[in-house]
């Protein structure tokens, strides 16, 4: 008998008819002789919705407030979940994340989760019961609820699994899994069976949307295994998980792009410490979270230091940035719009070389100019035009043949 | 500076702007110099849609889930005026039932309040904040969500303004007090100034909807003084207390009106004991309150057993008399429908000869046969037919002269 947890985004449980849909997929996983537990987030938009309300009346809600207002919407799912599975003669529990027992950290609103104190939770899985927890929340140890932000019902779902010994977390989307790239870019795109923690962090982070960095930072510190599937059928998915043996020798296992970046360019910085710190401290003072950062030396006692941002953090970096530079006693401030990030992610890529120079002649190949270059021990990005993606996301992802099933650099 | 408890109902907080506006309601009490406690109900017909969710799923939801779903309803209102306050300048905090300290009795959807612990709402209001607390709701000591049932909310305010010593509770509704009868059945209705404890259950529970029993019982109990406005104006409305000086030697306080009722007569019961207990608790089983129960002789060693039900619990309890009438050897089922209930209620009527009697004349006037009577010490209940219900309202109402301020009966 197996132990898994199964975690529904919102979009699977958007109406009745779909959590009743859930329910009976859980209740087949039950049936199958396998203790189930549900991490669900909130219907639907029900969160966009809640969040309109409080913006209705005031820009700047409180953060307290706010957590507890958008909890209720995993609250609701959860409910309605229970009573479809009971209604299927599933015996089930229904545990809002504070009675789940996951501890968070006391930031309302962008909680990090402390502890995960799972008894009630076994002991109701114990009990024969499908156990139903809210995704998404906490409590601190204070008793306020506390919402986990961005990719909070997945962190839920890995943190469960890992506080209960699941053999394995079930992450249902509307893709069929984690693909070597965007299939909407490059329909040769091949599904993953399987990849390592790390390269599913740099994909992620990079832009591809499947599953939060979070939750793969907490999937790989706790050695959860995490399967991410279609929940609209039943074929194998991906494994996301520390030991890749069956694809052993792939140098490259996915590329990601990410559009509408903003690269600014502060020219002619004097060459002297704490230059840097004073600009990226202003930024994340402001809330902008900086993607690459490139410093390279101008002439004799001067720098000049690029970065990109998201296109829609312009006007805050700008706002910071105009009388900073001033300030610093630079010469200049730039910036360019409409740009892309294109990366290429592999662990084998430690050992190899040849991966960065076959990527930049597939990009001459294309005709793609680049901007900026950024590397780490198992991708390498590249700043590009906007315009150029596709063709780049085609010539890089048929390079290295990534339509086939293991392969090398050439 | 004085201590208030403020409740809001479901219209009151039905919107965004009904948020707004009962905020700035709220701020003008707290300029006034007092310290608030609001509590609120679920916005609008949020309750309704919660349970036709669950409906869709189930018609017998588990009542752990429901209470569970349900409770979300004025987690949304609570943080939504916590808001809305703090955008005045207010500084407010929300509270669940639970984080408000209401421990009910672990009946999940029709709890009692056990205990109100509330340390963390008084520490609140010391700060100098207004403590928004979620209404009909609360917790179990094992942590479990449960809901407070019908009246919920007016309960809690009211048990809430007991816990801090508040120097009133005032609940906020869409009438202007408590008048000596519905104004939409006599116009010449007159709003009381005062009403006991007593007088005001009376007519609670003989259907005048302005407040629910349960919370004026916990009212007398604790001595919390209920003060019953409107939410439109800011006019005083009708106090409820213990004693009501200013209007001693009043008889008859008022009258209330029920519609709707059925009738049944079990006839020729045999005359042994335990028969009535048969009766009613098999009703009682089948989860119908019986309402006026009256018996009489009918001969010889049989009774006839007659009592009334709400119109919609026909089928029930029916189902329920149809085998047992047999099973007791009685002679007959009979049922009449489109029955209305009249009663006068007045504490000073324990003192009084002569109200009786002239209720039964006013009805006499007006020509309204009655079916059924039934009385305690502070009120009569006539038992007559739907039709005749506003001619005898008016009919009593004048006889008693309850448009005039102080009255006797002739």
């Amino acid at each position: 008998m197996g132990c898994i947890v199964q975690k529904y985004g919102g979009t699977s449980v958007g109406s009745v008819e779909r959590i009743q849909n859930v329910a009976q997929r859980v209740a087949r996983t039950v049936a199958a002789g396998n203790r189930v537990a549900v991490v669900v987030s909130a219907m639907g938009d029900t969160t966009d919705e809640l969040m309109a309300m409080a913006k209705q009346i005031t820009p700047y809600p409180s953060a307290r407030e706010l957590a507890m207002l958008l909890s209720t919407g995993e609250q609701v799912s959860i409910a309605l979940l229970a009573m479809a599975l009971q209604t299927l003669g599933c015996d089930a529990m229904a545990f809002t994340g504070s009675q789940a027992g996951v501890v968070t950290d006391g930031v309302p609103c962008n909680a990090r989760i402390a502890a995960f104190n799972a008894n009630r939770v076994k002991e109701a899985l114990a009990a024969g019961n499908v156990a139903v927890v809210a995704g998404f929340q906490g409590a601190a140890a204070c008793g306020e609820i506390n919402t986990l932000g961005r990719g909070g019902s997945d962190t839920t779902a890995v943190a469960l699994a890992a506080a209960i010994g699941a053999d394995s977390c079930e992450i249902y989307t509307d893709v069929d899994g984690v693909y070597t790239i965007d299939p909407r870019v490059v329909p040769e795109a091949r599904k993953l069976v399987e990849i390592t923690y790390d390269e599913m962090l740099e994909l992620a982070s990079l832009g591809a949307n499947v599953l939060h960095p979070r939750s793969v930072e907490c999937a790989k510190e706790h050695g959860v295994i995490i399967h991410v599937r279609s929940s609209f059928h039943e074929e194998i998915g991906t494994l996301v998980k520390e030991d890749t043996a069956m694809e052993k020798g792939t140098v490259i296992r996915g590329i990601a792009c990410d559009e509408g970046q903003v690269k600014f360019a502060v020219l002619g910085v004097p060459d002297k410490p704490g230059v840097a710190a004073r600009i990226f401290s202003a930024i994340g003072q402001a809330g902008v979270n900086v993607d690459l950062i490139v410093q390279s030396i101008r002439r004799e006692g001067e720098n000049d230091i690029l970065f990109t941002v998201a296109g829609e953090e312009y006007e805050k970096v700008h706002a910071v940035l105009e009388p900073l530079v001033q300030e610093l006693g630079a010469r200049r401030l730039q910036h360019q719009r409409g740009l892309a990030k294109i990366s290429v992610v592999g662990a084998g890529m430690i050992d190899n070389t040849g991966v960065a120079a076959g990527m930049f002649q597939a990009l001459a190949n294309a005709g793609v100019n680049i901007e900026i270059i950024s590397t780490s021990e198992i991708k390498i990005s590249c700043l590009i035009s906007d315009e150029g993606l596709i063709a780049a996301a085609q010539a890089i992802h048929a390079y290295f043949k990534l339509h086939e099933d293991v392969c090398y650099p050439e």
